[in-house]
C-alpha cells in the first residue's frame, strides 16, 4: 500500500514525532493488538481442518468488535474469492432481522460461533438462547470469550470448544485475533496472508520503513487540528470496502470519542465512511461546499484484476457519452476518484490524502486494518485520551439492566 | 407518527416561526416535491398491471437520488411484505460489484429501469451500454428521465416506454415521484398507502396539525445552533431502516452543505446514519463522551407485529441474564433504545428527540420520508442556502469529462 498526502503535514515537528513514536513503542509493551501479526495460529488452522463439507454456513453471534472486523474482511473478499462457506451475522435484537437471517440458514448445516468478550452481551446471549432452545448439540457451537467469563464456564460445562481472547486485546482491536481469524479461516480465507499484510505495516512503522513518517505526520496533523477538522471522512472507491468503513467508524469513534485524561473535556473526531462513486451523488456536495470541518482520506484499488469493459457501441442521441466506449470499468472508477481528488485539491483548504492498496486480497486488507489501528492509537495518544476503553456506554447498560429486572 | 423533543426548542420565537412557515408556503408554489402526495398515479398503476409473472426481477440502473429512495423503502418493507419481485440496483462502476449483481439476475426474467434525470449520468449510461449490448429488446427497458433529455430522445427512437420526472422535483426529493413509485409498484409495494402516509404529514404541517409546531421548533433550533451542533445523527432502532438512513444522509448532506446565499460562507450540518442496537457498540461512545457537536434523533417502531421471544431457559453460569427470559425481542429492542435515550438525557447537554413510527408498513415510511424532506427544506431556508441545487459536484464531473476525452 501507498499513502500520498496532499496537505502540509510536516512543519517542524521532529520533537513531537520522536516523542509520539516512543510513546507508542512503550504502549506496545502492554497493549496486545500491536503484535497480533506474529501470533501462533496453528490451533485455529488445525481446528478449521476438522470441519467438513456438511457445514455450509458459519453463523456468528456477536456485535460490535465481535462482528464488524470479520464482516469487513469477508465482504471485501467475497466477490473475488467465492468463499467455501457462507458467513452470517446476528447483530441485532430486531425481531424482523432475526427472522430474516433464520430464513436463510439451515441450522443442521451450520456451525455457530458465539463471540462475546465479557460473556454477558445482551444481544448475543438473547439470540444464543433462542438458537440453543432449538439446537442444543454442544458440538454445533464454538465459543470465543475471555477466560473465566460466565460464558467460558457455561461452554466448559456443556463441553463445547472454546477459544480465548488475549486479555490485553480490546474488542474493536480484535479482528486479527481469534475473534476475526476463526470465522474467516472457517470460510477459507487465507488468514496467514492477512497477518502477513498487517505485519508489513507493523514492520514498516516500527523499523523505520516508508509508512512511519506519513503515519506520524498524519496523526500529528489530525490531533493538532482536531477541533477545526472535527470530522474525518474515509472515502473508499470500491463497493468491496462497504463494511471496512463500518469497522473504521467503530474503531475511530469508540477509541477517540472520550473525556480527555488531563482535562475531562469532551474530545473526539467524528468518523464518516463513504463509498465511491456512489457517494459522489450524496455526501460529496457537503465536502466541497459545506463547512470546513472535514479531513478526507481516499482509498483506491490499484488493480481490480478484472477486465469488464464498457462495450464499444454507439447509441443515437447519446453520442456525447461515446468517450466511455471501450473503457474497462476499473479504469473508469479510478478516473472518477482521481477527478474528485483533483477537484478537492483545487479547493485548497480541505486536508486530503490517498491510500492505494494493491488489489482485493488478504494481504491488502490486512495492511489497511493495521494501518488504521496504528493511526487510531497515534491520534489517541496525542489528544490524550484512553484509546482502549469505552466508559460512555456503561450507563445505558445499567439502565437496561434495571428495566429488565423491574419487568419481572 | 409521534415526535417527542427532549430539548428546549421553543424559546420565544413566534416571529421566526411565522416567517419560516410563510417562506415554505411560498416555496411550495414552485418546488414540486411538496405536492407529490396528491399526484395522479394511474399511469404507474396501469403500467404495473401489464407485467406478468415471467418478470421476476426489477433492475434499477440509477445512482444517488435515482436509487436511494426506492431502495430505502424496498428494504424497509422486505422483511414483512415478501415482495412479489426482487429489486436490484446497479449503483457503482466497481467492476467486482457489477459482476456480483449480474451473477444474481437472469436478464431474460428481468425488466430494467434506466433512471437518470439529466440522461447523461456516467455510471448509469456505462452500465446501460453493457446490458444493452447483451439485450437490446426495447420492451425490456423502461426509461425515467427529464423530457427532451438525450436519454428521452434515445428511448423514443428505440420505442421503449418512458416516464418523465416532474421538472420542478430534484433528484434527492424524487422518491415519491415516478422515480421511486414505479420500481416499488412493480414489486407490489402499495404506493397509494405510501403517498397516504406522506399526505398525513403534509396536511399536519400545512393545516395547523400536530407536527407543525415541532417541525418549526426543531428546524429553528438546528439552524440557530448549526455551528455548535454541526453534526446531526439519526439513530434508528431497526435494521429495516438501514437504507432509510442512507437516503437521509444524501437528502440532508447534499441539500444543506452549501455556500450561503448571502455570504458565500461554507455552511452545513453533517448527517450521520446509525442503526440500533448495533451502533451502541460502535458510535454511541462518541456521542456520550465526545465533543458536544452532535444533535441526535432516535427513531423507534411502536409495533413490530412480531412475537419472536427469548425462550424461558436457564443456562448454568448464565443465570444473571435470566432477566431476558420470556421477553419478546420487540420489547427488548425498545427497552434498549429507551435505556440509551435516558442515559443521554442524563448528560443534559445533548439535544435529542424521538420519532415513533407506528409499524413497518407503507404509511409509516411515507410519513418519515415527507417529515425529513420538510425538515430539510425548513433548515435550508433558515441557514440561507439553496436547498435544491448541488453546484459543488460539477467540477469533478468536468475533470472526468476531460480525462475521458484525453484518453481516446
Amino acid at each position: 500500500m501507498k499513502n500520498r498526502i496532499h496537505f502540509n503535514s510536516s512543519e517542524n515537528q521532529e520533537v513531537q514525532k520522536e516523542q509520539l513514536f516512543l510513546a507508542i513503542e512503550n504502549e506496545r509493551k502492554t497493549i496486545g493488538y500491536y503484535d497480533l501479526p506474529s501470533q501462533n495460529i496453528d490451533e485455529i488452522l488445525d481446528y478449521s481442518k476438522t470441519f467438513d463439507s456438511s457445514i455450509e454456513n458459519i453463523v456468528v453471534l456477536g456485535i460490535g468488535g465481535s462482528s464488524l472486523g470479520a464482516k469487513a474482511i469477508y465482504e471485501f473478499l467475497k466477490p473475488v474469492k467465492a468463499p467455501s462457506r457462507k458467513l452470517f451475522f446476528f447483530e441485532s435484537t430486531d425481531p424482523l432481522n432475526i427472522m430474516e437471517i433464520l430464513s436463510q440458514i439451515e441450522l443442521s448445516k451450520s456451525h455457530i460461533l458465539v463471540i462475546s468478550k465479557s460473556g454477558s452481551t445482551v444481544e448475543t446471549i438473547s439470540i444464543f438462547k433462542y438458537l440453543y432452545a432449538q439446537e442444543s448439540n454442544a458440538s454445533n457451537y464454538t465459543f470465543i470469550t475471555d477466560k473465566d467469563s460466565d460464558l467460558d464456564k457455561f461452554a466448559n460445562k456443556i463441553g463445547s470448544k472454546i477459544f480465548y481472547l488475549p486479555s490485553n486485546v480490546g474488542g474493536r482491536f480484535s479482528v486479527l485475533s481469534v475473534v476475526g481469524l476463526l470465522p474467516l479461516s472457517l470460510c477459507c480465507v487465507d488468514i496467514k496472508e492477512l497477518l502477513n499484510g498487517a505485519n508489513k505495516v507493523r514492520e514498516s512503522f516500527f523499523n523505520d520503513g516508508y509508512l512511519k513518517e506519513s503515519l506520524l505526520n498524519k496523526a500529528i496533523f489530525y490531533a493538532k487540528y482536531h477541533t477545526t477538522y472535527n470530522i474525518n471522512c474515509l472515502f473508499a472507491y470500491s463497493e468491496t470496502l462497504r463494511y471496512f468503513v463500518e469497522w473504521y467508524v467503530q474503531l475511530w469513534g469508540e477509541s477517540l470519542g472520550k473525556k480527555q485524561c488531563s482535562s475531562a473535556f469532551h474530545v473526539g473526531v467524528t468518523p464518516i465512511g463513504l463509498i465511491g462513486p456512489k457517494d459522489q451523488h450524496s455526501f460529496l456536495q457537503l465536502i466541497v461546499e459545506g463547512t470546513r470541518d472535514k479531513s478526507v482520506t481516499f482509498i483506491k484499488v490499484a488493480d481490480f484484476e478484472n477486465e469488464l469493459t464498457v462495450p464499444d457501441i454507439v447509441l443515437p442521441y447519446l453520442e456525447s457519452l461515446d468517450t466511455l466506449n471501450g473503457i474497462p470499468f476499473h479504469e473508469l472508477i479510478t478516473m472518477q476518484s482521481d477527478s474528485v481528488i483533483e477537484a478537492l485539491i483545487e479547493q485548497k483548504d480541505i486536508p486530503l490524502d490517498e491510500i492505494i492498496i494493491e488489489r482485493v486480497d488478504e494481504e491488502s486488507i490486512g495492511q489497511l486494518i493495521y494501518y488504521y489501528e496504528l493511526l487510531t492509537s497515534l491520534v489517541g495518544e496525542l489528544i490524550n485520551v484512553n484509546t482502549y476503553n469505552q466508559p460512555g456506554v456503561e450507563s445505558g447498560k445499567i439502565i437496561l439492566k434495571e428495566k429488565l429486572k423491574n419487568r419481572r
